[in-house]
């Protein structure tokens, strides 16, 4: 029997691996130096870089763009409006990362301008930041940069989000799960390690930068979940090759580079679900 | 016999894997990766953010603060102040690392500023830090970050600099030195090898701050102590499951995320001790 | 039969070694801990600090200067040009890595500036970045932050820049190539899983900044081949001991702490060649 999105995640890896994307990170600097291991792990390029003069010139030879607040400052907020516009211009698919989303104001305006003036392609969180983008100004409970919710209590949140903004919205939790409106997938590799790592949420964000940068078909839902499905399958090897969140951290980088086309094939874990 | 100390660290830790106290770091470039790391083995949850506009809000939901000054600029002065102060308001203890105190007058100024401005609960540095704080003006020799000094050779400057002050005050080093100015305790946890990584020290500081967040009988002389034991102890079983300094970090996460209750008890080496 | 630069090579580690020579590095967000991780594993200090208001006075009591343009803003290169002519005036050694020079033209303007007002001693880079130096101005491709050239290709490039600015050029890469433009020297010492962790080069220009510190004779030709010649052997090392690029990078740290003089002597391999 052939899982058809199994096989696309072993397709995507391999065009990686092949062209070596080059992936523009405006993120914080609690996880930049995570997220350009990650992504040199996974087979693309980083490059990480934030000063307004060059953000029109980094976007005009990168192959995705990936934006995270979780450091934020305005003149940051600045630099990914302008880096994401030109990437828009030219088609280039943009992530965004809404760390804290719902916690503080200065976070929510920040998601609400970006998501304004910059055509998002996916937007990836945990099920409070989520909660929080969907509720609309709804004063919601978020703690810092941890999720109190459930990825299932806020699914139907995210199918709607999704519809409404017309982009692909994707919550990472025990089981991952992506919807653009219309259509749905659950992706359940991933291990409970991962939350004892900082920026592994932020590694989640890159990795789907890494498969949307070479998605030429403009299939971003399936890029998604299958960059979340190759992520949390090589979560599940590090956890088996570890033994707390140090040793962890570097079987995932491990694992992330070495991952073969037949263990994917046996272990992936992404399926299509009815939501409605 | 029992050590009461050690029992105290014992339910510290059991308190902070049960709450997750979120740490509110604003914190220097280089380690923020490192001890967002150490935060989560720990058990807590860590929040690194810096934005002006955002300083009330996070202190109004977090339940300690890290201030270190490692790579300042008056910016992030200002950052600390606010956020500082708000902590104050609100009760919540402060945890302030004065690195390279002593080294610029820029670090000496931003010191003494974060001192007169914030309620600070307990200072943590190195020997030639805390010497620099009790000199007041007065001129000493301090290359870089690194000490100069020992930890015994300025145990009366710290002994008086917090009985001045109101506030703890910890040395680390080959034997660490916790003190409020009538109190003494003596932390013969630890391990070299600490000093041939990066973020150590600061690490040490993060670990204060975690077992801070839990204290509610305002014991932060102990709960100081506390966490330099666990933290040192984490260091000896690193040190004898790991190789050179690459190794040793990876074995520190692991061990402050593995540590048992009965190798605490069995392993703690924390006194009080008579100064005068 | 001996061999004059490896033993010159142990010697200057045993100096690094002895004295801890304080390394003061103006450097990018993503490589921070890194760099500070590989100057303690060499057994020099780091000291990162950008604010202007302390450039002068940590300049005051470095042994060498890294500039590093990965994450530039306006900001920082002014950090830079500052703390470099203060560098200068002491007779620091002052290495520069111009990361992505060629890229954009924030990048280009920015090394201009710093070769304009600092007396850079070394500059360390890939095959593109010496490439896009040595065109001042003519225009040719670059893509991000990676080489798309080999070492090879632009040694002519670098020899003759060398000679023209009086300065030591040392691409890295598959083999490391170091001229002042009247002699060279080959490094064959390196290992191809380098290229899978960030920061890596960075780290290059770290130890040449280590190595340079503690060079009193001036021999800043052999110093800088003397660093990347242990450099690459502690990657020999630890690509023998790893599986992957997360436990590559923490035996890249326990093999550049733990280097025996011995082993350094069996198997360093750097030779003068001749290039005209």
């Amino acid at each position: 029997m052939t899982n058809p999105i199994a096989e696309k995640t072993v397709q995507l890896l391999k065009k990686i691996r092949e062209h070596h994307p080059l992936i523009h990170q405006i993120t914080n600097f609690v996880v930049m130096n995570s997220t350009a291991n990650i992504t040199l792990a996974i087979g693309a390029s980083p490059i990480m870089a934030h000063s307004h003069e060059e953000m029109e010139a980094i976007s005009g030879f990168s192959s995705a763009l990936t934006l995270n607040i979780g450091t934020l400052t305005p003149y940051w907020v600045e630099s990914m409006i302008k880096a994401g516009k030109e990437a828009g211009k030219r088609g280039v698919p943009v992530i965004l990362d809404p760390v804290g989303a719902g916690a503080t104001p200065l976070r929510d305006e920040a998601v609400r301008q970006i998501i304004d003036e910059v055509p998002v392609t996916v937007i990836r969180g945990n099920a409070s930041e989520i909660l929080s983008l969907s509720s609309q100004g709804k004063e919601i409970k978020i703690r810092g940069v941890d999720s109190l919710e459930t990825v299932e209590a806020v699914r139907d949140n995210a199918f709607h989000l999704a519809h409404r903004l017309g982009k692909i919205i994707a919550i990472t939790g025990k089981v991952d799960f992506v919807t653009d409106g219309h259509k749905s997938i659950e992706v359940h590799n991933g291990h409970a390690m991962f939350s004892a790592v900082t920026g592994t949420g932020c590694g989640a964000t890159t990795a789907i930068s890494c498969f949307c940068a070479v998605e030429k078909e403009k299939d971003f839902l399936t890029a998604t979940a299958a960059a979340l499905g190759y992520y949390g399958l090589a979560g599940e090897i590090a956890a088996e090759n570890s033994k707390g969140p140090g040793s962890f951290q570097v079987a995932l980088y491990d694992a992330l580079y070495n991952l073969s086309e037949k263990t994917m094939m046996d272990r992936l874990n992404i399926k299509e679900i009815q939501l409605h």
